[in-house]
């Protein structure tokens, strides 16, 4: 089979592998496809390098069937639809106080063990979720990243006809919009980059750009002064941290989904003469997944326009250096059957 | 009557004025005591004379029994022992969604109408609770900051049982100890003064200095590695901020009862990898003011060890001094009829 590795210094190898007989408690995924995202171009820019064990595959956004299953599986056969949720809790202890999801020893397969580049891949059976036989199998390499957001409109508890300003309009924040508007909330994207608002607009999306339009003026005028009762705070940049605080009103509900690395300036003021609340929210939990796979076998929303392109697994290097070349794009996806 | 005034730069006069008879809807109360803030002492100060207008009666924290009633107030008599809420919410709008003590429009009796430091006031009934009469009066000039104790304790939907730490062991922050404490969580309080820290072990509190003890082991090792399940910001320096986040366990929840007055820099980053919420709080609600009432009714917290002092009102300005040079003090009661 075909494999590829991130080997460090923004090179990516495609190598030919044995196909492996999945261990006891395992299962073999002929994997289908392969997103890629924002964190696997962090690791090819070799920002993850002191983490990530070199030569390594990566992925963690996928779709696919079972290929084989170990001893002591008995819940998945062969030719199963899955998608993997890539958590491993085995080592959750009790002072996570089973949010194990998120727990101390947390690892993030993908990251920390192998991923999902290749064509058969080998994963604990409790990280799998079945889909529908329905179910597309491209549409379904985005349940890892709609789960990001379904959890995330989860915590924030938005209700229908909240209103709910998206700051940042990627791939999570446009997921997330989309979540929170099936939902029934009033939803408005902020985004900085034309063709994203573009793209947002075209998925049915309100999108404004917080350069051309006053945000706060915007969104009170849009409440009737009563401001954004949610915010998801997916840009990840010291202005949308200025002005979160001032698009929520009172009782507003910020979530924080962006990953900031520093500690960075916040309006606690605020914080406390609005009582906001600030509701840091890390990937997804179970339900979140099952979540997602029925938005995506419903299929009601326009999931097919977050993907950019499909490619073939053997040009792993050019995608990666294609994406980087693209900011505007969305999801491309790794078709790694196709070689 | 002698009534009190906030003169400006650090002065305050005691001067002779008519009773007056309260105006329709309005309540007159003979003051018992009222206590010293720490937002009068920021008036006297001269920080808040933007928006105090000067001469000022001031004061919001108080005891007293009704005296007279105006037209149209049928639920208090003369005689019934009260205590104000000092919180006027007639400008409450729509856009506020029913948090009408949080409202855009709130004005706050006693910083932006005449206040408590005075022996008759006249308050509109809807800003009274009445008492049992049973209640100490000295005691119940308490209830305000205690709700801002029992308002924040609430927001914080602390459960029995659970750890909570509290930043700052100053009245509010003490208060908010001996409120969770009764409600069956364990508490540890941080503070850097060592007269405070005296003072909340004479109370029967748990309580170290972060100079001397390192918090974030001290806290680990008391919850076996969970850390604190809820935090209370009372402190309103960088060095809570900085920790806060750092004693927070797994889906920790910090109350930010501080009032910081410039965008300070916070660990985001922690807020995301552990799920941490951070709820805002400012002042309190109807049913904060019953539950204290009821605590201090019952009077079986040390309440009396939190009163500092007693002191006539014709010595406001003596008085006013005193807490300046005294920052180990922790509430001054005035006794607003011994003259
Ligand atoms: N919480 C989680 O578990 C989780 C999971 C996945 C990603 N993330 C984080 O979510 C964030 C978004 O991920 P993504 O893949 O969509 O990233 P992305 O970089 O593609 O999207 C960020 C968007 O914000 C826009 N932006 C920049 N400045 C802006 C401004 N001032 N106002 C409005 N928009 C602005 C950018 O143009 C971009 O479109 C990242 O910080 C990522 O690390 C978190
Ligand atoms: N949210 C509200 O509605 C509300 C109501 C009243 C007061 N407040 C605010 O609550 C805060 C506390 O009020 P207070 O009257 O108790 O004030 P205070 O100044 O008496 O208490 C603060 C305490 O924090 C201690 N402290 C300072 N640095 C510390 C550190 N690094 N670690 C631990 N402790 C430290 C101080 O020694 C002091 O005892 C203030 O910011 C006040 O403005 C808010
Ligand atoms: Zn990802
Ligand atoms: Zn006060």
């Amino acid at each position: 089979m075909k494999a590829t590795f991130y080997e460090g210094n923004k090179k990516l190898s495609l190598v030919d592998k044995e196909i492996e007989a999945p261990k006891e408690g395992d299962v073999r995924i002929k994997v289908a496809y392969a997103g890629v995202c924002g964190t696997d171009m962090h690791i090819y820019h070799g920002m993850m390098d002191g983490r990530v064990a070199i030569p390594l595959t990566i992925g963690h956004e996928m779709s696919g069937t079972v290929d084989a299953v170990g001893k002591e599986v008995t819940d998945y056969k062969i030719g199963d639809k899955v998608v993997v949720r890539p958590l491993d809790d085995r080592l959750a202890k009790p002072s996570d106080k089973g949010f194990n999801h998120i727990c101390e020893e947390l690892k993030f397969i993908g990251i920390d063990s192998p991923g999902a580049m290749q064509q058969y891949w080998n994963v604990p059976a409790f990280t799998l979720h079945k889909l529908p036989d329905t179910t597309d199998l491209k549409l379904a390499a985005l349940v890892e990243p709609l789960s990001v957001a379904t959890h995330d409109v989860r915590m924030s508890e938005l209700k229908p006809n909240e209103y709910a300003v998206v700051l940042g309009g990627g791939p999570i924040g446009m997921l997330i919009a989309l979540v929170a508007k099936e939902m029934g909330a009033n939803v408005i994207i902020s985004e900085v980059n034309e063709s994203r608002i573009t793209k947002a607009k075209e998925m049915g999306l309100e999108a404004v750009s917080p350069i051309e339009t006053d945000l706060v003026a915007y969104v009170k005028d849009k409440t009737e002064g009563r401001l954004a009762d949610v915010v998801f705070e997916v840009a990840g940049v010291q202005s949308t941290l200025d002005i979160m605080t001032e698009i929520s009103g009172i009782r507003g509900r910020i979530v924080m989904v962006a990953i900031h690395g520093q500690p960075k300036p916040v309006n606690l003021f605020k914080f406390f003469w609005k009582e906001l609340k600030l509701i840091g929210a890390r990937v997804y939990e179970k339900e979140d997944y099952e979540k997602s796979i029925q938005l995506i076998n419903d299929n009601k929303l326009p999931f097919s326009e977050m993907i950019t392109g499909v490619e073939s697994i053997s040009k792993i290097q050019e995608v990666f250096e294609g994406i980087d070349k693209n900011p505007n794009g969305m999801k491309t996806l790794i078709d790694c059957q196709s070689v």
